[in-house]
């Protein structure tokens, strides 16, 4: 039912997306699918919920600037290959407030993850104990998203690299720039 | 007719906006819309062109960081109040191409007129020479966007100076990082 949503999202958008479609799609009975949810926005949220049901871990390079590195080439990769999943799930979470919802809690989930990169840059020395996880990670992967997502601008196989530095460096720069005290 | 667009839009989002909708609230015959726009993707370009069209400019605060800030407290007051124009108009440019390209000419000419933030912040001997200015830029204000577009965080007010400072001090650090060089 969930690789169905999936699929019919990615071929005809949200438009595209009803729950007759989705039955015909997974080959189930429509009153199967209206038992289950009542409208697609509820629908939506369980395929984000179940795709944050998984064991995706963040990379573990053995430097700050490397695990972002790898952080913002996986978000720029989702991206830049065009009408992807993930761009269709985003433009959708402008139309349901279920699935907006569902993919904050996602997001909130995957950024949680996340903290170990900075928590083990962290024990290694690289960066002060206060270091706030969060706003490191999101000063590394916003510019991709903003880039792509946002301004549309083309395609820079050089962008994953160059945010994840500059992040990197910021996070460096200390206790008044990216800091549980700094917020 | 601009007017009357915009604040269909505000009101009753991208479905809610059609021709008849516009002429209606513009107080002109439809034909009158139809003649001059032949559906709302190209109405939409339109409003968007037309607010390109005006006289801002970045401010000149003289620091590299209060510059930055400043710009990222714009994008967060649009942003922050929820249903705004920004948040509709962005929501739009997912459903329609005409509206997604007028949005992207909107952005790159703002980042174009921003430049100068940088240009002044090198011409005081505050960044190195080759400082990529549409990098500190993005860097500095993709991370607004990303937390309350995207990740719909709580705003948090503090997030339009952590950003600035973020950049700031990763500019500062040089030419590996935010230069031409580093593209």
């Amino acid at each position: 039912m969930l690789e169905a949503v999936g699929a019919l999202l990615l071929e005809a958008g949200y438009d595209g997306l009803t729950v007759d479609a989705v039955a015909e799609r997974a080959g189930v009975h429509r009153t199967t699918v209206y038992r289950r949810w009542r409208d697609v926005g509820g629908l939506l949220a369980d395929v984000l919920d179940a795709a944050a049901d998984d064991t995706w871990s963040p990379p573990d390079t053995g430097t700050l600037e490397d695990d972002l590195t790898a952080l913002c080439q996986e978000a720029y990769d989702a991206l830049a290959a065009g009408a992807t999943l993930t761009t269709a799930l985003i433009a959708v979470s402008f139309r349901s407030p279920e699935a907006a919802a569902a993919l904050s809690r996602f997001w909130a989930d995957r950024y949680d993850r996340c903290a170990v990169v900075v928590e083990r840059a962290v024990a290694r020395g690289e960066l002060p104990a206060d270091t706030d996880a969060r706003a490191v990670l999101v000063t590394a992967t916003a510019p991709v998203y903003h880039e792509l997502l946002l301004l549309r601008a083309a395609p820079d196989p050089a962008l994953p690299r160059r945010a994840a530095r500059a992040a990197a460096a910021a996070a460096r720069a200390g206790t008044q720039l990216l800091s549980a005290g700094g917020r």
